[in-house]
């Protein structure tokens, strides 16, 4: 709301054009108007179609179920992260269509069929212990209404493997690269692809990888540029920066 | 080149409608088309409007001015990032129109001016010494031919001047986050903005900041969604980022 | 006790006016008394209205029941931190009035209820997963004597919510902050409250947060001033610094 | 400005009591007011009395002296903090009157005299080597008005130093403790005295002491309660901490 | 296939001498051929006489189950690394000569028995806690064909025992250094032997020993020259390397 | 054995005073005998009193009991440390005057009782939770012969508690002083004791403790000298130390 | 002074044996007398003939200078440390008979010469580079009264001359070793002297060293035991733990 | 020498065949003759053809001057690594047909021309800034004797490039992988490689790059086998365990 617009409420007051009580109500709205604040205005295009989101990692099974219980009755789909099979047995009791991924560890709930895009995501992945990762980005990707290609196993030990998958990745619109280990496929990719990578580091390895922190520092380091990166294990923080980057 | 087009060229050099040789010069080709090797249709590209890029860190002035010495035997502009204000007396002295900006310690050359796009990169800063990083960002998105708005100086801790300036921030196609100290600045973006973030933490700061690692580490954990990090300074590697997506 | 005091006593020892033993006792203790000791003072304060305090983490429960048996023989209200369920049900055995909260793994005894101060302090929290180290604050402030008010669920990414409970953080005299995974709120907070502000960083998160050290090293690096700091997850800590501050 | 604020203003405007142009001004400020932005409020206040502080580090001699230059147009005190001696040099060029503390690096200007607080912070170091940071905390906080006590020189490794200096230490209304090398001094005065300790690890030490990171341990890690911790090296920021608190 | 190899087919086609779709087969493969990836040849290779190797970490039993069992309708041998004893079990299931090596945690599978080098590699190992690392690769050189000689318990805190070994040592073509705690052992063996000397530092310790990160310091930091350095605890990867030189 | 006594043996030869195997009985050795080996001689030692040592964490019960059950075969005391209770069940089925110390979690076996010094090691301690290594070190101590004094739960914070104890310290010949948390004891007491003074960090704490890093840097970087330091709860170690130190 | 001793002194003032003034000199005395503070007997025992120390580093020129000024009206020996060049200059102005060490960086003023211990301190390096650690720490030893032998580069990668001085290394009383790069040589000498052995790690080295973090692990975690540790490049501090054991 | 021939030698003795001090002198070599002592022998064969080496970090001009002058007095060549600019003068003055490789930091003198192996070693860049280690390599390897082959500038990001030289690469005996930022080199052409590899980290990069740290971890995290790993920067180090293993 402009300053034009202020003046032009007031001058209906003035004119009684408008009650004053009515004019109270959009004023006593223009802090969070004036600024917009994203999130206000976004979690109502939530409620028109985004899914509403729950990190589970850390609740009780108790806790996941009540927030999701509450979540329900709103028209929303549904998208638990990091939740267990204690807290999907709990959530299918309350409602029976929600789904379950368990490499990916996240149930879904749908209450409308997304609209996928028509481009895609590519979520391409090192080695099959990415997987859990993997699978959390693309049922994030998919329920945020993204089309998802994933392509497994090309890790750079057997790059020929990477090149016989490069037409699918190149296809993309955006590409979201998973490694554990030494973490340098995405490096490799981003001398590949002129699209927009975002890396994942993963906690896939052991010694002196400490917990995922050697790939993480090689996608910070990467010397390919057009890469940026994410917390370590974060497939639904990918996912959800693929998506804005792939509405655009 | 697929099946059906090298079986074509087969045909021909059978049915003698093509030299030998001439088909030779086809197929000798074909292991970097068949993977299309991005970077070098890509640097095909490049020689067309794209700049030549030179990483100037770590070597001595003679070698940024023969590398450029090189470089402006082609037609591209030309980027010089990391350069302090010898190498550019050197560089001024081959190319008297290369220009200098010793903030953002760049030296950029233009052999023609690029286009710039309708849609704009936003570079917001927190503080007035994360200015070297804003402004290697800011010469690299517009040597890549992107419109960029600059907000500076919108820290966490004064966040009414950030919301002055939120419109202009969400205005952008893409909006690069620069902060030192303690990195809050993409969080509170990422809650405000439904745009693709790239974040850089900088090296600014003292103590505990290890050098950058303090804003690194806010970042990577950052509780919006939406945000992805470069590696610490790197103006350059987040421009670059923000300009393939602006260019999506 | 003074120069003067001691030259006093010994006239008295001089002028038969007081028996040697006596004086004696009263020298004995000189040592302590001088340098007053602080925690022998406060500990007698205590047996008069302040808590005893166990900390629980790596004892056995056996141990801690009888540590807190030893502290009913006296009569001051009893705090015990990082207790978990089997220590409650084996000190509720000795002591039926002992009241558990799970969440903050607190155990408390009441012997008398406390005076409540008029000023209260601010516990704000981040997210729903920082309530363990809310609840073990506001028990601890609690029973320190201090009115709480707990502010839950303010995190940056969705800035209104922290500003729709504004004023109840402005109305406070002390503000703790407990935040994970980036523990921006600390220095947003600083830059719109001109209160003391103890921050907690909590361990909450995954990957590049180290287990809470992302926060840290956020809060330490905070941009705004007012802020000091306490170790990760330690919501003792937290209240007893702003309890000192809050009865100043 | 509240919600009947609000009404009784429309009614005005009505009725005519008041023009629509300075209703409109009223009304446009609202987002700021409402939320009442600390800072600007703050900002408002320092100009009745507060100094303007500029961090120096990382700017330019020029830089410094312009936003210094800047400064003197308004009528409040200034604290430069880590200025180095050219800085100064440049400064008294335009101010006559500007005083530099080459130990705590920092230029101070004085438009009026502070009223010092009756109440004062006590500054205690371990060693005289940590007097830089101690020379900063000393000017933050008498520019901020209160009144400064420095004991130096009482590291543990001599405790009866510390001990003949207790009564001063327990005499403050807070207490800033200074310490590098193992830091365990704010642990020792943390047993001793029950006001609020504002704990600041230095840099001073080579080794393991890894610039300061030792002594911030310590720090955090204190058994003793009511130790809360600023950034290593960060004086300024302790007496920021430790002036809100003594003027509550 | 080098050009005129290339050329000469191209005139067989010209000539009539080579059909069409024949020749269309052998360009077709040209990029993997032309690049030689020598994975693809070494996994031929492979075929004819190396193992097959999974690492099994991270994975299920059935996933560990099923791969193997995928393995075993090619005819070579089989190594599973990082098996688990119920992993064991379910492949014994399926193939009962498998065998498992309980320390050394590895499954493997003899399709023929591997042909032994008359070199051996020396595998030495500082306590009887780096046996679990030591099995693995031993288990691992041998099945790469590889004689193996160990030699345990030989720790630098009692260097005789070292020395009463050291022929046996330097008898070897390659020495695998084992060790833990400190892992000096690499160094001094590395002066003492003029073989290329692969170390693996080993997580056996505590405290200031963080995983293994010691060991690995101290090896990458050898004063010694010969001696590299491969991941904690990565007995496969030391024999991988060591059988390479071995039979080159 | 020198040049001399070599040349004497050399001429009785020569004299044919010696037979020649018995002279080349003696060369023989001297390659050892010349370097002496400390621990073949001290192994020779140890079976004549000193305990025989075995450090149980890794290994398994029955590793551990099959080297006990040999050590048994020798007439040495017998150390386990590290050992936990299901270790000591199976020993002491095969030697029932095994004890076990389950704070300390050492199995102690004696075939003598030792004679123990008149001076004694100080085993002083933080917190009543540092108490596992304090009974390590106290049972290698008194194993090793040396009398012992236990000083628990005089952490900095009570400052007084210590200073009570201060004779009893003072007396030792060697401290052992053992603390977690921020591991200040160590300097507070190297301020006030002229003895040797090793300090072993705990790993009690939590948070930015990061498993007694904090603690082993308070230690390292301590102000007070006479202060060395062994690994985070090497309890054993302090007392080898302190063993030694006090025998001299 | 104990309670026996006050009693008599009571009865004293009671039969006026002795005047209140004297009494009360006496007993005001007492906190410090009772706890002893062993500095300031110490210190007392140090003005009868151990050094002054003052340690040079992030001190200027004029505040060494001054400080040793001071100690020269005192009867002591001057032990400076961490002194760069300039500083002796400016030290030898104000007194002649100053000596410099440059390589161990140490000031040395004698009154009297020290009598020298009959049982020496070995000093054993692994490097050349390491002589200045050795240096200072030598410099120490002596001026504190020891005898000292320095057993230069050593180094575990040619064991053999490590063996060659290994008589006089177990000839000494207490070991220090000096060692950067991996600092494996402690647990060498640890497994074959049975002395104890006071280990500095030195910031000796490159890359993965860290600034002497990798010798500082390898010490901590020496698999030989006997061995404590004092901080990087600590010689000082090494010597005066050698001297008070050496005393002992 | 063993047990016969001792034998023998003593019957000599015995049967005066030999003079008493001439057996003498070969039984006062035993010891180093029983064990060998490799760096011994080594030695001697040193004098008849390998370098003599000195590392300069560290060392003063005039150091490093007299210690080549000492080793100019035998035959051997000699290498001298990190030595700068003034000490390659300072040593051209008493060596003219000293060399000296600026950016390799080394200085070569030559006694005698080496002979070249017939294999080479392949030295692989990533970046031209990587070329000072590259440099090192080369010098060192081509002086221990060995033929070497530089391939610069293939870094990941523009993998192309690499494949144009894997011919090469594939035909080196032994391959040193030289990459500094996220080091991703070494994993890819470890899988496109089967020759032993040793990768050698650089401090190439900035950032969260720590000094070349992130390039360590990415190699010893190496999802490819047969790559060993050497420390940061240590061009010295690869090429001579590539040397060693060139040799076999």
């Amino acid at each position: 709301m402009n300053k034009a617009e202020i003046r032009k409420l007031l001058l209906e007051v003035k004119n009684n054009e408008i009650e004053v009580e009515a004019a109270l109500g959009v004023i006593e709205d223009l802090p969070y108007k004036e600024f917009g604040f994203a999130k206000i205005d976004n979690h109502r295009e939530l409620r028109l179609g985004y899914p509403e989101v729950i990190y589970c990692e850390g609740k009780t099974v108790e806790q996941v179920t009540s927030i999701i219980q509450f979540m329900l009755t709103k028209d929303n789909n549904i998208l638990a992260t990091r939740a267990n099979e204690k807290m999907y047995e709990s959530v299918k009791y309350i409602c029976a269509e929600a789904k379950y991924n368990p490499l990916g560890r996240t149930i879904t709930i749908r209450k409308k069929e997304e609209q996928l895009t028509d481009s895609y995501i590519a979520i391409v992945a090192a080695g099959t212990s990415d997987m859990p990762v993997v699978e959390e980005a693309a049922e994030t990707a998919t329920i945020l209404g993204n089309r998802v290609e994933k392509i497994m196993d090309v890790g750079v030990a057997g790059i020929h493997r990477l090149f016989s998958k490069i037409d699918t990745i190149r296809g993309a619109r955006v590409v979201i690269v998973v490694a554990g280990m030494e973490g340098a496929l995405a490096s490799v990719i981003g001398g590949l692809v002129d699209k927009p990578i975002i890396a994942v580091p993963t906690s896939v390895g052991y010694g002196a990888n400490f917990g995922g922190l050697a790939a993480l520092l090689t996608m910070l380091n990467s010397c390919a540029s057009g890469v940026s990166v994410v917390n370590i294990d974060n497939g639904f923080g990918a996912a959800y920066c693929a998506s804005i980057i792939n509405k655009l």
